[in-house]
């Protein structure tokens, strides 16, 4: 009765985990939520207020597919602002970047394509992309992100490579960035192969460390990058509003199947979102976001050096809202997380985030979406639980 | 570059003329707008206040793919009403009734799969569909309906049938109803010949003569039905609001592919349209549109009996927003639509409507969306047209 895809798409352990921490007062660090000191209720209230009395019947109406016009106007300049050159015709407002990646496959994924990712990847791509039937291949990544190296031999080694699926801002899952060198040298080996690279840098923005870096589309002088991101970071994720910027001769691609997919993105939605760059400060916004975002990065990792086991490995994320954790190989993420769970403490298993599996003793930890004091008391009792399976394990000879 | 599938599809031309008619002051028949009259917008303005000072951050923030609890409590009543007995876990929140298709689609569809639907059937459900490579069978109808013998002789000769697509309220594009004898009997032939029916079902509640009819869910005793539904047409579509009522196992399925394809929808959205629900009386909010769009439709009958020559044949719908015209098959309406676009009236070409083409003599109205005045101008200037054309074609010889 039901398509072939439905086999082997498996529900989200994320969302599952979401809906899990909406009924129990779990300290999850499952999910991806951003702060929600961070959302701009009160400024939302006006700005509602202000689209029905101005344009309340517009707001209500279907619309073009596109987007709301005066949004994409602010994006072009948000793009600017990144070295990239875009026009509004450039740019397809969709519902959250999620949906960004729903139409990428179905702009760009014949059966059998291949994809080359990093190794690990964002989960809810891969869901997005596998319902098309592609092949992934994981590409090496180090502290800098994507090698090329390693890149280059997936390349020579892989058939009908339709597009690099990247990351590059404080990776969902590791919290990785790429560097500047491999910014440039990875769009440059995209010319020379003649691939795709699909940009996912929702995380761009929330940059606690040092200096933001351009992205790999405003080193794209062929039109071969095509950049998605969103206002859930920035704004809120409840609105759903993202969106696509690339050539316009692939967004029209786009546009033709968003009208298929759910016709237009939420209108009202759209506005408020313009509602709130026209009339607020984003910049300082962020930020105080920022702030925010740093200190509990902060305090994840103070607690993760004060109790996690010596043989622990994990990444210092400069930015973003993930911190990924790789321990010794004879720890199994699945089987700590039912035990962890019991405790009162959620994480996503690591092994989730490679498409071809494998790698079960890695996890990944959010600490955007709570305060420094859970996120103290949630380290400490993973920290213990760890501590316990490590000894147990060194004990039967790990 | 690009995927097979961006070959078959081409741009809607209903959309590309809703920004046609975004642009200039044209009379768009194009369309299927609901009326901006019935949009309520200050009661919205009460209802958005109310959500962000009492759910301000759940407004804002990420929630569950299935969509809001209390919103899918209205709608478990909704289809009490109709005959369907669903709980919570059997309806999911779409982006609109159009995502219930996209998701319909990657649930049932395997590459060769044979729709059976309505000749004609709603085109955004063949844009849906079409990316996902089915074969689509047309099935007969006349003023009752899709005929069940019909269906029966299609399901005897074609394989691979996955499920039947069919609009029975007022269907785009023809504005027919299916009669209560033929729902019965189409559950049952389904039930017979062990197929999935997709009854999508937006304009139910826009009746104007006679009783509402039971949907064909409300027949189902093997959870063998599908419905798909919105709050478009009796709240606003600006919101991209809609759902799917299934049994649970199939809607899990549908939630499966929702997280990959936007996450969740629009969870502000979501509380405003509960909110209407639970603060305004919604019956006498679709009495009092379904009075406009009788009107409208009043005068567009009124307006066609009067202009048009007595060789066209027209549907004469007791609801929803469209009549189906049916030209002489001298007339070609590609071509007449130029003509019309250029005298300031646009329709859409009937063709668009079979998914294996053909019937470019017919062509679609809508009357929803405007006024009485602006129907019976536009009507009077497309009868003209067509008057001068049957003219021109017989002294050709037609």
């Amino acid at each position: 009765m039901f398509a072939k895809r439905t086999e082997f798409l498996k529900a989200s352990e994320v969302r599952e985990l979401l809906k899990l921490s909406d009924v129990n007062d779990i300290i999850s660090f499952g999910g991806g939520l951003p702060a929600e000191e961070s959302f701009p209720v009160e400024e939302m209230r006006e700005i509602c207020s202000e689209i029905l009395e101005e344009n309340g019947v517009k707001s209500m109406q279907y619309a073009i597919s596109e987007g709301h016009v005066g949004l994409r106007k602010i994006i072009v300049k948000l793009m600017a602002e990144k070295g990239i050159h875009a026009n509004i015709d450039d740019i397809l407002i969709t519902s959250g970047s999620q949906q960004g990646l729903d139409l990428t496959a179905k702009v760009f994924l014949d059966e059998g394509d291949t994809i080359l990712c990093e190794s690990p990847t964002y989960l809810s791509a891969i869901n997005a992309f596998k319902p098309f039937y592609p092949k992934f291949t994981e590409v090496d990544m180090d502290e800098d992100g994507l090698i090329p190296a390693d890149l280059i031999r997936k390349l020579e080694n892989s058939s009908n490579v339709k597009f690099l699926y990247t990351v590059p801002d404080y990776q969902n899952p590791t919290g990785r960035r790429m560097s500047l060198e491999r910014r440039k040298s990875i769009v440059e080996i995209a010319n020379r192969y003649n691939i795709i690279i699909i940009e996912d840098n929702p995380y761009s923005e929330l940059c606690f460390d040092g200096r933001k870096l351009p992205p790999l589309k405003s080193f794209d002088t062929q039109g071969r990058v095509v950049y998605l991101s969103t206002f859930s970071k920035t704004v809120c994720p409840g609105y759903r509003i993202g969106w696509a910027c690339g050539t316009q001769d692939i967004i029209n691609k786009y546009v033709l199947f968003k009208q298929g997919t759910d016709i237009h993105t939420n209108f009202f939605a759209q506005m408020q979102i313009a509602g709130y760059y026209e009339k607020y400060d984003i910049k300082e916004h962020i930020r105080s976001n920022v702030e925010i975002y740093k200190s509990r990065r902060d305090a994840m990792v103070a607690a993760i050096e004060k109790s996690f086991p010596e043989e622990v490995e994990y990444t210092r994320p400069e930015g973003g809202m993930f911190l990924w954790v790789t321990l010794p190989e004879c720890l199994n993420t699945k089987e700590l997380l039912l035990k962890s769970l019991k405790r009162g403490v959620a994480f996503v298993q690591g092994s989730a985030f490679f498409p071809n599996g494998g790698h079960e003793n890695t996890l990944r930890l959010n600490f955007s979406g709570l305060n420094e004091e859970k996120i103290a008391k949630g380290i400490n009792i993973l920290g213990n639980l760890l501590k316990e399976e490590l000894y147990a394990e060194r004990l039967a000879g790990c």
